[in-house]
């Protein structure tokens, strides 16, 4: 209830609060500082034509998913003079900031502005990064950032048949996969040895097949090295060798924070990135950031970097005007969460998602880890339709200061996987531990999971692994096991036949206690290291090995991980492998 | 990894242990401690012809979406044998246990045989409770409990045109549908006044109207008085006056622990539920417990009932496994967690889920606490396809020992109703303040969620709640509010025009700032109550007014929650209802 205090307290002068940047963060944060007083004058500084658009729809603007881009305007200057009484300015660009003076010089087509204020908030967002290739200034090349852009490139998809896409982030794949829909011959260019190129390998291969099924001309671990623009299209010059025509180049290749100004203003930043602390405030006094320019700290590995995702950028323009506003209405100053980047993408028929570090900044970051793979469908088995999710989940090992502790986690599928992701994503925020996601009741009906749900599944798993019941070993490891220990492939007979690693031995297990002295045989001495199809068979058959006193483990996620990671050249169909095994 | 000492201690003489009940939660048990102890003997003695059949797929086997009644069969006693080294007995129906003398009497169609254990392990479930109805005996009416049941009402659908459901929660509902998808006429006969008792009132006209659009006769608040057997279908004389003819009646009005051979063997019981402690164990020395027969206590009101839900009989059968064989493999004796009750149900086209406490319970425990409600998009409004979510979240008040503490969540919709009570539910799990919802990175893209998703709203509005930034009034408070305050509408004119409460003032919320006078002067000293359609506009204008100095508060989930919990009927469609309310 509000204090009768809250209200007197707007009594005096109102403040003058100006926001660099109207949509995601600048906006979230002006439409709640509103919220919290109905006196202040708030004024938005917008450089482009639009506030509050839907950034993160207008690659489906493009496809024609979304027919009437006025959709994509979820409020105008208009309606949030109307509803928050917000003195929104499109159209101007802030060139400079004087936080002595406490002013803002806004630069419109009517000349240069300058404004004072009492808080100064920057959401200028993030800049296209264009690579330094002979014929990138072709007005074939464009971006996809604005509402423009996309209304631009959905002109061009209609008259064009023939389109490169350079880079494959997000937005890469998204208007790769847009142009497809719209019909056009597409190359996706992508410098990263895979398309989405925080996702692990074993993942990405599931997307580059979707892309690739979809249509779309993948180039991974390529660049383009010129672009030549002509009558009839830009030829387009790629560094495997492709040579692709264009009527249109969609360049995706990344983002800088754009902070010229807040540079030149004496403002700290990292790489670009505006510093802040845990409430938003910037090295300079009354001087606040949110958004895609201002550098956040990974929770898992320590490293700072921009995060460019909505959902932080709304909360912590929120966040911000509570930690300005709120005092007077008893809103406390709540400190911003660490950003884990949990995204999603689309990929025609799959979906693609993380939350946290990834193995690559996990290693890099020196953190030792232990990962799990899961394959499991999105509802049970036995009900019509289930697709198979693919889940990684990285976290601490039993040794770590804190065991189970979830660094990250990722997964791929047709359906249910944003539901995964969202509910690791939620363990993480709140501090489980990888073992206490057995312990999260889930919502069980047959069209809608299973019994042991993945994420029941993935509890399960990792306390086998902290407590020791279970010894994993990883597709990466392939070619030390190959070296130094006996492979043991316990799967049936024709899964066998239609193809195995050369040199396994092959012990179906359901024979495998009955058998166990031809695996002491073949293992001569060497390490037993077991594998299926997905690890569920493998699990069992290393549980009769250990009780037998073998030194076994079992393969993360099986064969299907094994493939995914490695390709399917490492699989032979060679009959009699069983005796070349001896 | 497993340590030498863990493969030695199974060198002992082998454990025999006994399972009665070998479906969820037992032969969880029995899979779990085979992999912890290779050499242990054990048997799981079942009383129906088959074990580890999917329970929860029953329906669909009616419906006709699972065609094939094999795949309900999980596992057969064959495939445990060779794959799990378990001896699986069915047709062994547990007639007495001797916990001093450790032995089971188990009676077969061929006589008794007892058994000796060294460990016991009860899962012997529930059994349908039939209504005390004359006629209950026809040879009409069945259960739908096993295998068998979903056959023969299977083959029932395919002769009759004709059903009385009797009993509306999950299994009433779901074998409603599926006889409606089979193309009979059914009418669902439910004793509470709505189906799905334990869903809040306002969500439940969502799934009584998804029952009906789907052609289902629904007798809430009504029961079933007499069956008179006919040769061309029973007669059913429902409370409510309807005199309806089935060729099939099916009964799925509860169920209770069939545990008469416990308690004739002392053990610990509460109204039939056999007693444990949090490890699973009876009062009865190496005698535990796990299932629908087992009582738990409900974490947030510390009422003790059985939960019959899958996933807990799993886990706590698993966990039971650990707690009696882990020690010589490392694996710690976790404690059971509380379940919350997570369920889910799909109804027709819709999906109405909850976790932990509705209001009833809570009221019932004399628990206070706040109540939002949330009409959302399943996923961004701008992209196609988006449908919406209802949701209703009880928490802790401000001045709560917890303050924020998430008692139970519900929801209703067409789609992403799953992943938002998940997301809750492992947020209770967590022990996440409902104001922690905020903080969650959740996975969004256009096709999946919105930059600001339904559960970061609930975080948002909870926060407010706990803030005093807002105060709610709720539908329940209609009469009150009516006799007490002025009831102020901000919808826009057309709205109004659709159908509005007798008395309100209408004002549209963005013409109240310039109109505060005019509230002023209808509200003539009394408190001011807000509502729109949904609770956004209602928001903005509760802040205005309180800003003013009204005494304001605005309604929970807006005139959708307020129609949904009343029915329309409130609503007048007369005109210049403005100047009446003065």
């Amino acid at each position: 209830m509000p204090s009768p205090d809250a209200t007197d307290s707007t009594a005096a002068a109102p403040r003058r609060i100006v926001v660099v940047g109207g949509v995601a963060g600048g906006m979230s944060f002006a439409a709640r500082a509103r919220r919290l007083d109905e006196h202040a004058h708030i004024i938005v500084l917008e450089r482009g034509a639009h506030v509050s658009f839907a950034n993160c729809g207008l690659p489906y603007a493009v496809s024609g998913e979304i027919e009437d881009e006025q959709s994509l305007l979820v409020q105008t200057p208009q309606s949030l003079k109307a509803a928050l009484a917000l003195d929104v300015r499109t159209h101007h660009e802030v060139v400079a900031i004087d936080p002595e003076a406490r002013t803002v010089t806004a630069r419109t087509l009517l000349g240069d502005h300058v404004l004072a204020y009492d808080e100064l908030v920057l959401a200028p967002g993030a800049a296209a990064v264009l690579p330094q290739v002979a014929g990138i200034d072709s007005p074939r090349v464009q971006t996809l950032r604005t509402v423009e852009d996309a209304l631009s490139l959905r002109d061009a998809a209609a008259i064009g048949t023939r389109a490169v896409v350079i880079g494959g982030g997000y937005i890469g794949v998204e208007a790769a996969e847009a142009l497809r829909m719209r019909g056009l011959d597409v190359h996706l260019v992508q410098s990263a040895r895979h398309p989405l190129a925080r996702l692990e390998r074993e993942l990405a291969s599931h997307v580059t097949a979707a892309l690739v099924e979809g249509g779309v001309h993948v180039h991974a671990g390529s660049r383009v090295t010129a672009i030549v623009d002509g009558p009839d299209g830009a030829d387009v010059e790629i560094s495997d060798g492709t040579r692709a025509t264009a009527d249109v180049i969609v360049v995706a290749a990344g983002a800088r924070p754009d902070t010229a100004f807040v540079q030149d203003a004496g403002v700290d930043t990292a790489d670009g990135a505006i510093v802040v602390d845990g409430l938003g405030r910037t090295s300079a006094p009354h001087v606040w950031a949110t958004g895609d320019a201002v550098a956040r700290q990974d929770p898992a590995t320590g490293v700072i970097r921009p995060v460019a995702l909505a959902g932080p950028a709304n909360r912590d323009g929120r966040l911000i005007a509570d930690a300005i506003l709120g005092a007077a209405t008893g809103v406390p100053a709540r400190p911003q969460p660490a950003p884990l980047g949990t995204s999603i993408v689309r990929v025609f028929d799959l979906s693609a998602a993380m939350t946290g570090a990834n193995r690559t900044e996990l290693e890099a970051a020196g953190i030792p880890f232990e990962t799990i793979h899961l394959h499991a469908g999105d509802h049970a088995g036995y009900f019509p339709g289930a697709t198979p999710i693919h889940l990684v989940v990285h976290f601490a090992p039993a040794d770590a200061t804190e065991p189970g502790r979830i660094y990250g986690a990722q997964g791929v599928g047709a359906k249910g996987v944003d539901k995964r992701i969202d509910v690791l994503a939620t363990a993480v925020r709140a501090g489980l531990a990888v073992t206490d996601l057995a312990d999260i009741d889930l919502a069980y009906a047959p069209p809608f999971g299973s019994a042991k749900d993945p994420i029941t599944m993935v509890g399960f798993v990792s306390q086998n692994v902290i407590d020791g019941v279970v010894r994993l070993w990883q597709a990466a490891d392939l070619d030390t096991v190959r070296d130094e220990a006996l492979i043991l492939d316990v799967r049936r007979q024709d899964e066998w036949d239609a193809g195995h690693l050369q040199g396994a031995l092959h012990i179906p297990h359901i024979e495998l206690r009955e058998r166990l002295d031809e695996v002491r045989a073949h293992a001569a001495g060497r390490p037993v290291r077991v594998h299926c199809a997905s690890g569920i068979r493998s699990y069992l058959a290393h549980r009769i090995l250990d009780a037998a006193g073998f030194d076994s483990a079992h393969l993360s996620g099986g064969i299907q991980t094994l493939l995914s990671y490695h390709g399917k050249d490492i699989l032979t169909h060679e009959v009699d492998q069983r005796s070349a095994a001896a």
